[in-house]
């Protein structure tokens, strides 16, 4: 038995197309930030007398619920790819849960199964390092989840399956940041992340991207090196707007942004021709990231709380990537 | 004196992009239809007492007043284009009245300058037939003006300065469709139509609009001739999210959309799941077109009209193009 946390990721450069529906394979390196408060928590106790995996999920303020359908399809299938890796076939019971809402463009399933890989692994005795991990956690088939495993600001290498890992570029307390989510809407995505990855490359605009986003990653690691905000910030507008581009024309179109989502960009571009300067980034979601400066952040929640189309905001740091969490009893 | 009346029209497929600023040309052909109630009327009177052209406009729902700045100077500028051509020195009184909101993404400027050349031309006894009408309304500088001269349905042919014209591809009584504007934002835009056709080719995904708009057009065309609703509406619909997705990828980044924009977009899309079938299209602003069949006007205008994002509607039909009107006294 083993619990484990692991960290929602913003991405600045986004991963958004899937080149290798098998092994998981983005058609493009990017990089994020983990997230110190918006987190899974995941425990994982193999017992020899179950017959089948029990999974109980508790999204954020609801009450327990077993996994069906696809989500426990997809837990099922990465607790078989690691009793593989341990040579044993015991069920499993889990019991996940988030401090965050769930399908809102706040990466949830990145966070879940960063955590159930670290758990798994640890509760079968598996001795593993975190590039084996981010590895494993990217064949969850949630690929953004090998993003969760290292610490801090994090870059997800495009490659084959040996090499296609995550690694930190630079640590939690390297760049003192904020990330505040603005949540404009709590409906539930219509459509996954899942289906639009296999759609991107219908859009006319996708090779465009792909071209793009290899000079937008050098320019976002020099960003992060020197702690540029300006450079950082717009680079992930554009990445982001890029992103949204390519769900928009791809066939059919999906439109991510809601009524919300562009009141709360307008703002944070007028806020910045005032002189306080934050930057927006959506995932696949209506929800915005607001990234500023860490001692701008009061005023920038401030701000947004007090837009009518942000219900509330969630306030986070660059964190730390999943870990192990002591038993107590 | 003449006073002529012309229609500000909405583009199935957008001009977007300037080729020649002197000759105002386009990149690509665009195919519009004149709108029967959005309408500029304009009266030209030359007189020679005059020392100077005294032009009054009457923005909708304002008090006249006299133009000044980068009007004035493109009335001016007009009003020489057409005595040129007439070989006459004598000043103008121009007085134009919209009854429609401007600098809305409604084409005020398109039916200013088409209203602009018929009247003026006729005021100087100028017998020009409608295609060189249209091409003397493109060189106004607002170049989709040319649309607003022939009637019904029109396509502006991309080409050199005696090419670029705008003909008839239908007749206003070919297709009873509607267009519904749902105005959600008075607020005048931030950034000019006219600096974004300069700034499009810096946005990398330029190219491959031009690309898609050459097999859109001939998709535009067919589905008009066939009145092919479902068909046209997803050509608009791609046509102008490529078209914004231009202007939020250039150099600087330019956002007409608004919140109320995404309120009505989702809910157009939400409604023709229901089986109520319309499509949206937005010029360079935050205004929405909702182009349906004329059957479903009625249910459409009442359904946007109860979303809390729509101030107002303004209704159209397929009408008529630029055309004088007779003198009364």
């Amino acid at each position: 038995m083993a619990t484990a946390v692991a960290p929602a990721n913003i991405a600045f450069i986004k991963y958004w197309g899937m080149r290798d529906p098998e092994h998981i394979l983005p058609y493009n390196s990017s990089i994020s930030m983990n997230l110190d408060a918006c987190l899974t928590t995941t425990t994982v106790l193999f017992d020899p007398a179950l017959d089948t995996d029990e999974i109980t999920l508790t999204w954020y303020q609801q009450v327990p619920h077993p996994a069906t359908g696809r989500p426990r399809e997809r837990v099922g299938a990465h607790l078989d790819r690691l009793r593989q890796l341990a040579g044993v076939d015991t069920r499993a019971r889990v019991t996940s849960q988030n401090n965050f809402p769930a399908d809102a463009g706040i990466a949830s399933s990145a966070a879940g199964f960063a955590a159930l890989t670290l758990a798994t692994a640890a509760a079968l005795n598996l001795d593993l390092d975190t590039t084996t991990l981010s590895r494993l956690a990217r064949r969850s088939g949630s690929g953004s989840a090998c993003r969760s495993i290292p610490d801090g600001f994090v870059e997800w290498y495009n490659g084959n399956d040996q090499k296609s890992i995550a690694v930190t570029i630079a640590p939690p307390e390297h760049w003192d940041l904020a990330d505040i989510v603005a949540v404009v809407d709590m409906q539930p995505k219509k459509i996954g992340s899942a289906e639009n990855h296999r759609l991107a490359s219908t859009s006319p605009y996708f090779g465009t991207r792909l071209y793009e986003v290899q000079q937008r990653l050098d320019t976002v690691r020099q960003a992060i090196a020197q702690r540029d905000l300006t450079l950082l910030g717009t680079m992930i507008e554009a990445d982001t707007i890029s992103m949204h581009v390519v769900c928009m024309t791809q066939t059919p179109p999906s439109i991510y942004w809601d009524s919300g989502t562009l009141a709360v960009m307008h703002a944070i571009r007028a806020w910045r021709d005032e002189g306080l300067e934050s930057y927006f980034t959506m995932d696949a979601g209506a929800n915005v990231h607001v990234i500023c400066a860490a001692s701008d952040q009061h005023d920038v929640q401030q701000r947004l709380e007090r837009l009518s189309a942000v219900q509330f905001t969630l306030v986070n740091r660059p964190g730390p990537g999943a870990r192990l969490i002591p038993e107590t009893s």
